[in-house]
């Protein structure tokens, strides 16, 4: 009758999902105030006031036709323009508007790059713990995931694990830094290490592998940390962006893609980008949210919430008797779960109204994700009852 | 390299597109202003006053991380029950918020609901003239597109083409009303007949056909004309709608799929609707937008442009002497070429800087688009040249 893939990608309750539900039933009873849901990646930090003065600036001196109008399919040729330069400012690139696509975010973006690349046979890399949605994105196209085993003391890249992994079928190897789940950010040596390995296995097989990077959370970085701008160390980059996180605006749907020149056929990667945002409905992003973070490209985001967030928790826990690498980007914390099952683990968490993601969902099982983008009362509140947790483990 | 069908999808020059690029060229030698651009489906009324009142309303009175959050994968509750009353209130339908699943627009309604229903094998059927891109995103899905025939004389349903193509592969059929290209507004008889097909070839082969409304041009219909619900008609049906044209929106990617509790197993069609809405990553439509346009629901739109301009270019080549079937809804006129060959009488028309689309891209030759969302002064100028251009097959 229908679609028995669809069915069963749409009917099978995601682990957060089913936590939401967990979430709501569980408030009824012990009220809300009272729950401590770590699950969710959804920023809680308000957008930066100048994005809604920017908005009412373009409605009130822009023509409407023009602000909320068709753009081109690939997007608004002005703020294309206004992306490149500021990304230029920023990262010493020489990118002009005809290197970025517009997109609906960093999943248009991605699962748009894996629809332009694959075919049947290839194969997509990840590092674990990475994002889960990318097994299923890259599955769609008729493509093959492939996941390398997580480096659990640092959650750098496990080299010996990637060696192990790439093949003359892999198309694409999948960066996520700052990382979801793990906070960690990808060192410059990691990413030269991987450039050369990468330089050198596409002379081995005679054909170009692309490097994905999939970068929502670069703006959330610590203590100063470099995070590598990754078209500066190997060429076949295609850099996948959201400014979901940057300026709290997830729900609108707004990033892009970008295509350096530097990549092996521009007009033909850049065709096959067109082809595939076209199938997948994603062509013309939206029109108002294009101009507004084009005009506010490069303006600073306020990240001293999670920071601030990130040090109650990080600390809270290693005092509770937690081990956890120290995250230097995003909002989440990946420590390790105090019994091997981390299913198990979280499941006894909910004792104490803590609501933890398994770290298996991020294909790296014996920790769990914390996402911190919530209250800091919350987190407050919370560091007795992870204390309590601990204490029955000892 | 990459995939060679997205490359080829991306690549190879839409007839619109090339279009676009002969204007430009051109305006440079004759100027913009004689340049008489009939090629393009962008609304050129503005959006309602209200839509701008709505949207800073909501941005200075919400919270910003309920504005513009992640809203749930099917939409914002509050937004889909709104519309839903709205539809009720019109329609005399039964929605709630359930049965709504909140999109990106029409392209994404309908390419969600073909990978939803859509297994190898299957055919979707749509009747010539059509949207042309209809082909492409059921191809992308691995189904199979069937056009039928146009019924010229009114542009209703051609049914004995339909009987030749409907099969028990058939696994929907596409109704595109008020129609683009052609303007045409299916009657309730042409409904009721096309139902009544259906459900007795839904008992011949054993299986349920589904009917896709993909209605964006609902509310521009003229003189009072009644555009027939198909969900009152037809119980498997989907509603595929979007924003775009009612308030000039089409850059904002807003719109919903309707899916009524009397489909055949409601928990199994949407549970599909929301794992291929996963899959094109087309899960939370822009949540601002969910908000805007669940507030003005309802509202009325300002259709008296398209219809003063309707009246003069139709009017205008009824006089030069075409021959046009008067368009009920929509802002396309769709009347015979001058030659058999449409892509010969456009390349013919310009001569005269009238840039028109050939019929055969709508599966419908020895026809022209022309569409009428356009400067009303453009229009009445362009009058004589069309005159001279019929002039010349006399």
């Amino acid at each position: 009758m229908i679609s028995k893939e669809m069915y069963e990608l749409g009917s099978k309750k995601s682990t957060i999902r089913a936590i939401a539900e967990y979430a709501e039933k569980q408030a009824k009873v012990v009220g809300k105030e009272n729950i401590y849901d770590f699950s969710l990646g959804n920023p809680n930090v308000p957008a930066p006031e100048y994005i809604k003065e920017t908005i009412i600036d373009i409605l009130n001196n822009e023509d409407s036709c023009s602000v909320h109008g068709y753009t081109a399919a690939y997007g608004d040729p002005e703020s294309r323009e206004l992306v490149a330069k500021s990304l230029n400012k920023r990262f010493g690139t020489n990118f002009s508007g005809k290197n970025l696509f517009m997109t609906a975010g960093a999943a248009a973006s991605i699962s748009i790059c894996f629809k332009a690349l694959g075919e049947r046979d290839d194969e997509f890399i990840a590092f674990a713990p990475y994002f889960p949605e990318y097994k299923c994105f890259v599955e769609s196209t008729g493509s093959k995931f492939v996941a390398v085993k997580a480096n659990v003391s640092d959650f750098q890249i496990n080299f010996s694990e990637f060696d192990k992994r790439i093949n003359e079928h892999t198309k694409a190897v999948i960066v996520n830094s700052p990382n979801n789940p793990s906070g960690a950010v990808y060192s410059e040596k990691t990413i030269i290490k991987l450039a050369d390995i990468l330089k050198q296995k596409e002379k081995e097989y005679n054909h170009p592998i692309f490097l994905i990077s999939d970068e929502p959370y670069r703006e959330i970085a610590y203590d100063n940390v470099e995070v590598p701008y990754l078209p500066k160390y190997y060429d076949n980059t295609l850099v996948c962006y959201s400014y979901s996180k940057s300026f709290s605006l997830p729900g609108e749907r707004i990033g892009y893609i970008v295509v350096p020149n530097e990549i092996i056929d521009f007009d033909v990667i850049f065709a096959a980008i067109a082809g595939a945002a076209r199938v997948l409905t994603h062509v013309n992003a939206p029109s108002l949210f294009q101009k507004v973070v084009a005009r506010c490209a490069g303006l600073p985001s306020d990240i001293s919430t999670y920071e601030n967030n990130k040090d109650i928790l990080y600390n809270g826990l290693i005092e509770a008797g937690f081990s956890c690498v120290k995250p230097d980007g995003a909002f989440y914390l990946f420590p390790k779960s105090l019994e091997a099952d981390d299913e198990a683990f979280c499941e006894k968490a909910k004792k104490y109204n803590l609501l933890l993601v398994p770290g298996k969902d991020f294909g790296c099982p014996g920790h769990f994700r914390a996402a911190y983008c919530i209250k800091t009362s919350t987190i407050e509140k919370s560091i007795p009852l992870f204390k309590k947790l601990a204490e029955e483990y000892k």
